[in-house]
This record gives structure tokens, C-alpha cells and sequence, in this order.
């Protein structure tokens, strides 16, 4: 199993150091910086009473705790347990993924918060209920980039991954959903368009030209891939949450969670119809399954909080199905032979171009919204006309909104492009070509010949005797 | 593994054919009449002012999500799963179940829109959470009939079962609960009664008599069964979510909830003392445990809103445990062999038997009403005795449920018959008996002999060249 | 697989007999005592109009149904599964875990009843929300226990030890929380500590001196750390509803929830750091992985809902990252070796020792509460300094504080020996050393040998004929 161009995978000193001073420092920035809000705070009562709210009730924590829970199962289970399609690289796919997002959500509270959370009576970012779907949201953006190069980075270079991939990320979110005002509830374009891109681009700058001589681990078995549809399953009945889980109280978490509900609906008939179609004999291909049917949930990321109409939220999934399953069919063969860029999960097609979709849906939406359909006070809660932004109608708000979608774009391959660079320093431990889509190097296996059904382990026996 | 008698099971052009045309069908009618209602318009802000509601907190949203999400997780998960115990049929079970319950969804959110959220004033039918839980709902009937099918039928087939299937259910609903006005929100008899013998019905016209010689892919395997066990923990923690999805605000949801959790609790120890009881050596045997632990769930389902008490939903339980899993033991293979009826997963100890014994606990339980358990008001609001029913009385209540049984099993006897009919056209891509419960016909399948350990494999390859 | 020490594993009349007969009991004992309480009673309407409560909303079920679903996800999903790494203890793991967690409720609901929720007026027990939660927290001690011993003992020693864990853990917490007033809201001492030493103490008095001869069966198998682990990320995700279910409305439940997400982040990151450094290679141990990333939100249980602050919560998963990892590579081998311990599950290092820890946490951080940190009504609401303890200063609370570690230690010991004492009377059908690990003796076990690819098969089918 062993051969002579092996690298040295031991991580025995740089994953300990790294965790734990990075850690260390989260601890102390958190000191600094971190404390609860006014809605979390114990001084809660007094602000109740203050501010004349009736109810606890009222408390933020109860518009938003069943989607944080429910976003929460997304990052940990969602795409953990969709990456473990890989015969031999399950504990890589959901241990690894548990460890970034882990990181990753304390720097995205950090991140996040000087952006959006600071209190500057006293330069402390205050956080309730909010900002922990936001950090959840923030990491999922890193999660997809590691799809694009599962099983062929060390758990090292993945955290360097998602300390750089936060703080692009919550640059770029400023910039879009502050400087340039668009929105993007379910993060269509800040969310899925730039961890698309930036795994991406992380991928063609770790490109293994000999990989595909390795690849007999490559590939799933019978029983991964129904632990893969653990995680696909999770993502897709809970991405009503993940697209509602920040819109406003009210009308727009209620409508965000309809669009999305039918969105994902529609791409699941459009992907199977392509799976079956593009076979040779009508059968289906699980890739597809696994991951083309949660493409609707991406690309009504952004429209999901506007009047997109019930039957708008089906023709989005129906043309997502088809683009994304056509995507795993056609264009993941193409880019690794002719772009050098392998993506182990397909997540160009799963968010990368859905992301892009979701952003043009938005854009349009947003153009075409209209006083009547909304209601005046409907449009400018939706847009959120108010403040700077109270001249603002909605064909602007509809040209900001591509503005938005060419900022994560940029962002994410120009990231992704430095990123990448710093991952391809001698120094993280990552695999050789041959040990690539294997948990041996980084993980402890049990020894599985036990689990042979006893006929078998005699035969076994037999057989080596007689050798 | 080929045999002669091979039916062609190419669904190359019709699975996709009825995909897309099926899912562009949707759109159109959708955009005809589907619109948000006025808990997800944008208007929301004006129609809370204009009636008064003092927050956003009030939205129907908060009430019912929660439930919603779990629910969700029931139709997908749970029954996606809990039919994965075949050990080469889980792509089918939790692959199939995903493509009808998303087609399902939308096709009921129609059927049921023009029955009960028709806006006479535009002719729309107005969405909002409680239509899309409805929808779920709905699709659970045409679940449970698959149970009776599973890995005898296509997937062509089983989207024919559930177009017909939700149609057949949204008229019964109607009959049972708006023309009778039997109360039923946990679905014992709307869903349960009438998907178990829809899908009995349809089995018996699908007979098989030379199925059993080709059993030997009729079983489990051990990891297949503990895949099973998930489906049956997300269906049974979640089933008080189930009962109380649709429920009047307030006591309404808060004691449905707590009569099915005290039901499911029940029903798990008769369960498994039955089981083990009528087991030589006293040993449980997995199929109960998966299934029968579920049935208390069932038989609470219309009476978990009424004043059961708790000592009443034990009492529920505990038969059910003991009547479901008999139906295992001697029902099933008595039903296979002398009325030819082939139950894959045993719905009619699951679902049929106990939805019927949950409809008459639900009419005696109404029948037995009174005012000084319930209160004035609380009689009134929980069996709904207001407008053309102002005048009824809790016996005479008891009465309408009990001719709400014979509804749903009509229906579900003869659309299964009729439906059955039309399944059995040559034309929909079956497979013959010999492929019957293998994933083969309709999966691309990964080839599994890399899992196997190496020293295996080495003993494999010599095997071969010996040979 | 048969050997001469086999002792009678058959549970064929035991196991039915005291499921019948309990379930029975409960029937009885419910009809006497428990009703439902005002919030879930048919009379709320009435209730509500006297009480000027001016929404449905307001009924405590919806500030805590969301928290509950994802406790019992935990007790059912996280527990069960959690125990699925056995190689051939699967079935066991997740079926055992369901009687018990079944049985249990139903008991605790009546001791928990009798201790909290007893009506003085008419002597009834008046359940709602509250008290389904704390009857799941209830049953989370008998599950941690149930971890010390997986393996190793029969289905009705588990129902006996459930019996009186829940008996015990009633009677201890009425202590801690009624008579000491200490406040312990996600249970690091009534539960976790309790539990911990129960099962401890329970697994001292069944020590099996021959009991590694027959390891054979004592460790994992790819797969199976695979179930595990679906088992760890749910009650990992759900942690923050555990310790925030019944804490305060309001900022409590959402203070409790923010400091165990961040304790459990932290605690991730050295997990996965000591993990790696103290193996040879550098190497990820499943083990570690599995528990030890769960250590966070057990020591954050008890001071979740105080003003712990950010950056503390991060303190204490780091310290519990450590400690729980170290105790899994010295203090179980340690224990095993020469306190006569066998711990299966390493409850110690997950549940007893960071239990303590989170008392002593929580001893502190009350006893450092200041009125300016938590305001005047914030102090008095967080500690419940009202009635009898009106006069009680933070100083004090610490130590009261620090007496309930020291209750729910002797409870979880004492109890433990007794209850040993118990199990250990030959009447139990408890496996032979050799059967310890297998789920053979109590389930009937599916054929595995089809499951195998084809190729395989056929070889061992010539290799028999040869022999």
C-alpha cells in the first residue's frame, strides 16, 4: 500500500500547534472583544421594560432558534455526512469538516462582528442568536470550498483554508450587503457563488496532474453512498431554514421558507429526468441525486425573501436540475482535463453556477418589484429602502444587486488564487497522489477483516495457511 | 444474475418523459393559481396593522414551523429510511421515496389548495405554512402505499401511484373532514387508513405468485438494519411534532404533543416484549423494533388533540405494541399466502390496522366528550362546533368519526383497485420477479469489491488465477 | 462462536414479564396521578382570559417544543447511535437505548411529577413542555450509565437499572435543586456527574476479570464509526437546546444557548490536538473524535445560563477538550487495569469528570456574580433568589452551589453500589464473557454473507467443496 513517492503526512506537530494556538487566540480576542447583547444579556429585563416589549416572547431567540438549530444540522451533518460518498475517506469527510467549522464559526463571530455587531460606545461586538447563524452561514462558505479538494489536502491546510476564507468572506459580505446594499438572505452570492469560486480556484492552484492514476479509492461503495444521502437529505429539508433563518420577522421568514420548500422540489424531478436520460440504459447515478437536487435550494438563496411567486420558485428548480446535473455529466470531466481544476464534489455545479443563477434570479426580481405587489410599506421592509438607501428604487436596487454577484466572483477566484498559492508551500502535510482519498494517513483505522462473516474469515485462514 | 424471463426495465424515455412534463405541468398550474396568503405576502405589515396584531411573533410562522421542519424530516428521512433495511434496495427505498414525496408535494399543495384555501375573490388558492405541512401530510398517504410495493414496482409506477393517490386523498379529506366534519389531525384515518389499504389494494392486484423463489435479496443485512433504525428514531421523536402540526393554537398543539410522546413511549416496551415472547429463544427481532414502535404514534393520531389523558394515550400504546406486532408475526405471512397479498414492510401493521383502531379511539373518545372536562369554550374550539355544526353534540360527534373510518377505507380499497388496474399495463418498466428488491435495474451501483480489505482481495486474485 | 461458560442468555419470559408488567404499572400510576396541566388542558381558553394573557403564543409550549424535539433527538438519535461503534453491538447500541430511554420517561414523568409538579389541591401530577423535557434529561442519566456497561449486561438488567437510576436521580435532584437551591439548568451535576458515577459504580460491582481474553469483539469497524458518529453530531448540534430547554425565558434560554455552542467549539479544537499529538504517528483517534468533542457542553451545562461571558465559555470547552482526550488515553486503561473499571464508553472522561468540572464552574461562577454584571432583576431572576432564599447573597450560592457536586457524586456512587448489588444476582440473563459485545445472545441477527460481492461468494463456494 505504501509506495516510494509517499510524502510525509505525519501532522503530529503542526495540527496540535495550530489548534491550539489559534484557539488561544480566539480565547483572548473573545476576552477583548465578545460580549452577550442586550437580548441575551441578564440586563434583558430591565431593556424589556425600557423599550415597553410586552413579551419575553418578543426576545429574538424565539424568532430565529428553530432555523439556527436547523442551519446548525446543515453545517455539522448536512455536509459533513454528504462528503462521505468516498469509499475510503468518510472519516476525513465529516472529522475534518467538524473541525473547520468548529474554527471557523468562532472567527466568523469575530469577523462578522467588527463588520456588524460593534458596539461603539464601547468597542465591543455584541452578539445574540444572529450572529450565530451568521457564523454558521460564513463557515458554510469554506465548507464548500472543501468539497472542491476533499480527500487531497491535509487537515492543516484546511484550516489555513478557512482562516483566510472567513476573513475574505466577511470583507466581501460587507461590501456586498453594506457598501453596494444588495441583498441576500439565503447568500446566493455571498455564501455559495464565493466558497464556489474560491475552492475552486484553491483546486487549480493544487492541481495533481498524475491524480487520476490513483483514483482507484476514487469512488464510492454501496454503503457510503447511502450515508451520503444522510447528508444530502439534511440539507435539502432543512434549506427552507437556511434561506429564512435572517430574513425579516414576519412575512419574510414565512415566504423565504415557501420559495425555498418549492424550489427544491422542482429540482429534484428536473434532476432525476436528466440522470435517467443521459445513461445508457435510463439508470440513475447517485452523484446526481446527491447533490443536483439541492441546487434549487442555492439559486433561491438571494430571491427567496422577494415576491417571487410560487410558480417563480419551481422554474428556478426546474432549470437548476437540469444545469447542474448536465454540469456533473459534461462540465466536471471537461475542466479537469482542459482547466486543470479537480473538484472532487462537484461543487462548481452544486453552488458555483447555482450561486451565480440565484444572484441573476435576485437581480431580476429585485428590478421587476413594484409597489403594488408589495405594498409600500412591503417594499421598503423588503429592500430595506431606509437610512442611505431611502431614495433608492427598485430597478437600482436590481443593477446592485449584479454589482453583488461580480464582487464574490472576484472575490472568491482572487482569494481562492492566493489562497492557493500559500497551500502549495512544502510545509502542511498534505498527501501524495497515492494516498489521496484515504483516511490512513491522518486517521487511526480499526481493522475491519473481523467484520467478515465467519465462513469467509476461515476461508481466509485456510487460504494463508496454505500460502 | 440474468434471467430469461428479464422484463425490460429501461426507463430511459419514460421516467424523464413524466418528469419534466409532470413538473412543467405544476408550473403552469401553479402560475395560474398559486399565490402567498396573507401571512407570507409582503402585504403582511398592512394586514397586521389593519387587524390589530400586536407582533410578527402572532404570524402563523412561528406557531407552525417548528412542527413543519419536523414533519419534513419524517417524510424524507424517516420514511426514506426506515425502508432501507432491504440489503440491496436502500438507492430505491430513500432514492424513490424522495422523487414522489417531491413530486407529491406540489401536486397536493394543488389538490388540497382548490379544497380547503381557495379564495373564492380571485380565484387563487392562498399558501402559507400550514398548506406546505398539509402537503407533507398528504404526500405520507402515497408513502405508506409504497411500503406495500417496495422493490416490486418503477419508479414510472410510482409516481402514477402517488398522482392518483393524492388526488384520491385530497377528495377523502374533504368528505371526512369539511362534509362529515370528523376531526382528524394526527391523520389516523385521512392518512394512515387510507394509505395503508391504497397501497394493500395496489399490492394485491400487483400479486406476484412466484415472488418468493427469488427472495434471497428479501432480507437484510446488519449495517442495512441499523440504516432502517434511523428512519424509525426520526419517525417515532418526531411523530408528537406529527400529531400537533395542524392542531389549534395553544393547548390544542401543547396537548397533542404530549399524548403521542406518551403513546410512541408505550408502545416501544409491548413491543418488544411481544417480540421477544414469540421468538424461540426469546430473541427481538429487528423488523418489530423497527416497525411495530411506531404504531402507538398512529393510533394516537386523531385523538391526540382531544381530552384522551395521558393514562389514555399509555393505554393507546400499549395495544398497539402488542396488536402490530402480531400482525407481523401471523398477519403478513397469512395475508401473502392465502389473500395474495405481497407487504413489503408490513404497512398494514403499521399504518392500516392501527389507523383504524386511532379512528375509533378518536370517535369513542369524542363521543364521550363533555363539557365539564373540556369547558364551554374548549368544547367548542376543539371539535370545531361553530357555524353549520353549532348545534352538534360530542355523541353525535362520535358518530361522524366513526363514518369517517369507512370513508378513508373505501377510498383506499377501491383507488387502490382501480389505481392497481392501471399500474398493471405493460408499459410502466416493472421488473421481473427476479429483480425484484435490487437496486440493479434502475442504479447505476458502485462496484463494491475495493471495500473489501486487501488480504481479501490478495486471497480473491489467487482464487482466480487457480480457477 | 459457542463455548462452555455460555450462560443462559435467554430472556424470553424475563424481558416480556417486566415490560408487560411495568408498562402496566405505569398505566395504573398515570391514571391515578397525571393530568395535564393548565397550559395543556382543554380549559387554557378560559385560563387564559383570566390570567390577561393576550396570545396563544404566550403558552409555555412555545417558548420550549423547539428545545424538546432536539432533546429527545439526543436521548434517542445521539445516545443510540453514539453506542453503534461496537463492531457487532449495533443492534444492542440503538435498541437497548430506546427501551430504557422508553421506560424511563414514563417513570421519571411520575418521581420527577411527585417531587415538582404535585397539585396540593386535588393531588394530581400536572404535566405540560417542562416536564417532558425533564423527564428526557431524567432518562440522559440512566443512557450515560447504560455506556459504562454497553456490552455487557442483558436487556432486563438495564430495565432494573433504569428503575432505580431514575428513582435516584429524582430524589437527588429534588435535593440539589429544592433543598441546597443550587441551580443546574443543563444538568453537568444532577445529570452528568450522577450519571457518570452511577454507571461507574454499576460497572465496579459487575467487573469481569477474564473479560479482555474475549476483546475480540471490543472494537470498531469502519462502518460502525461511521453510525457513531452520526450519533456524536447530533448531541454535539443539540447541546445548546439541552442546556437552554428549561432555563429562563427570555435572555436565559438564549444566553444558556450561546455559551455551549461556543464551549463546544472550543472544545472541538483540542480534541483533535491531543488527539493527534499523543499518538505515534500524528494520527486522529475515532475514539477521541466520538466523546471527547462533547466534554465542552457537559462542563458548560450548569453556569450556561449565568454571565459566564463569551471568551469563559471558550475557557472551559478548551480545558474539557484536553482533560476528556487525556482520560481517554491514560485514565481508562489506568482504571480498567487497577481500579477493576471497565468502562466501554469512557463515560468517565465524557460525562463524570467534566461533569464535576462544570459544577465547579458553575460553583464559581455564581459565587462571583455581581449585581452590576447581571443587573439588579437579572441577579435575583438568574438565581431564583425569591421566597425562602430571598436573603441569599452569589457568595453563598457558590457554596450551595459546590454541595450539589458533592450530593449528585454520592448519589451517583451509593446508588451505584446498591444497584450493582442487584444486578449481579444470577437471574438476570446476563451474557458469558464470550458473548459480551455480540449482539447474538438477545437479537436475531440477519445472514451477512449475501451482502458480499458475487465474486466472493463463489470462491468460498469452491472452497468448500473442496474441504
Amino acid at each position: 500500500m505504501l509506495c516510494d513517492r509517499q510524502k510525509n503526512t505525519n501532522v503530529r506537530l503542526s495540527l496540535p500547534a495550530v489548534c491550539i494556538v489559534w484557539q488561544t487566540a480566539m480565547i483572548i480576542l473573545f476576552g477583548v472583544f465578545i460580549r452577550y447583547n442586550e437580548e441575551s444579556d441578564a440586563h434583558w429585563i430591565e431593556h424589556r421594560k425600557a423599550k415597553n416589549i410586552s413579551s419575553d416572547i418578543e426576545n429574538d431567540f424565539y424568532f430565529r432558534y428553530p432555523s439556527f438549530q436547523d442551519v446548525h444540522v446543515m453545517i455539522f451533518v448536512g455536509f459533513g455526512f454528504l462528503m462521505t460518498f468516498l469509499k475510503r475517506y468518510s472519516f476525513g469527510a465529516v472529522g475534518f469538516n467538524f473541525l473547520i467549522a468548529a474554527f471557523g464559526l468562532q472567527w466568523a463571530l469575530l469577523m462578522q462582528g467588527w463588520f456588524h455587531s460593534l458596539d461603539y460606545t464601547d468597542g465591543k461586538i455584541k452578539i445574540g442568536i444572529e450572529n450565530l447563524i451568521n457564523a454558521d452561514f460564513c463557515v458554510a462558505g469554506c465548507l464548500i470550498a472543501y468539497g472542491a479538494v476533499l480527500g487531497k489536502v491535509s487537515p492543516v491546510q484546511l484550516l489555513v483554508l478557512t482562516l483566510f476564507g472567513i476573513t475574505l468572506f466577511a470583507v466581501e459580505e460587507y461590501i456586498i450587503l453594506n457598501l453596494i446594499h444588495a441583498r441576500d438572505a439565503g447568500g446566493s452570492m455571498v455564501i455559495h457563488t464565493f466558497g464556489g469560486y474560491y475552492g475552486l480556484a484553491i483546486s487549480w492552484m493544487l492541481y495533481r496532474p498524475n491524480l487520476d492514476q490513483s483514483s482507484r479509492l476514487q469512488g464510492s461503495v454501496y454503503h457510503s453512498d447511502v450515508f451520503a444521502m444522510i447528508g444530502t437529505l439534511f440539507l435539502w429539508m432543512f434549506w427552507p431554514s437556511f434561506n429564512s433563518a435572517i430574513t425579516d420577522h414576519g412575512d419574510g421568514q414565512h415566504r423565504a421558507a415557501i420559495n425555498t420548500y418549492l424550489a427544491l422540489a422542482s429540482t429534484v424531478l428536473t434532476t432525476m429526468a436528466v440522470s435517467s436520460l443521459f445513461q445508457k440504459h435510463g439508470k440513475l447515478d447517485m452523484v446526481h441525486i446527491q447533490n443536483s437536487t439541492l441546487a434549487g435550494g442555492v439559486a433561491v438563496g438571494t430571491a427567496a425573501e422577494f415576491m417571487l411567486m410560487p410558480y417563480g420558485s419551481l422554474i428556478v428548480g426546474f432549470c437548476c436540475g437540469i444545469v447542474s446535473t448536465l454540469g456533473y455529466i459534461y462540465l466536471t470531466p471537461f475542466m479537469e482535463k482542459h482547466l486543470k481544476i479537480q473538484d472532487t464534489c462537484g461543487i462548481h455545479n452544486l453552488h458555483a453556477m447555482p450561486g451565480v443563477i440565484g444572484g441573476i434570479v435576485g437581480a431580476i426580481t429585485a428590478a421587476a418589484a413594484t409597489e403594488s405587489v408589495y405594498g409600500p410599506e412591503g417594499l421598503i421592509n423588503t429592500f430595506d429602502f431606509v437610512g442611505d438607501f431611502k431614495d433608492m428604487v427598485p430597478t437600482q436596487q436590481g443593477g446592485h444587486q449584479a454589482a453583488g454577484i461580480c464582487v464574490a466572483i472576484c472575490f472568491g477566484v482572487g482569494g481562492g488564487i492566493i489562497v492557493g498559492c500559500i497551500l502549495r508551500l512544502p510545509i502542511w502535510g498534505d498527501p501524495a497522489d497515492d494516498n489521496c482519498f484515504d483516511d490512513e494517513p491522518y486517521w487511526e483505522l480499526p481493522d475491519d477483516e473481523e467484520s467478515i462473516p465467519p465462513v469467509l474469515q476461515y476461508n481466509n485462514h485456510m487460504r494463508n495457511k496454505d500460502v
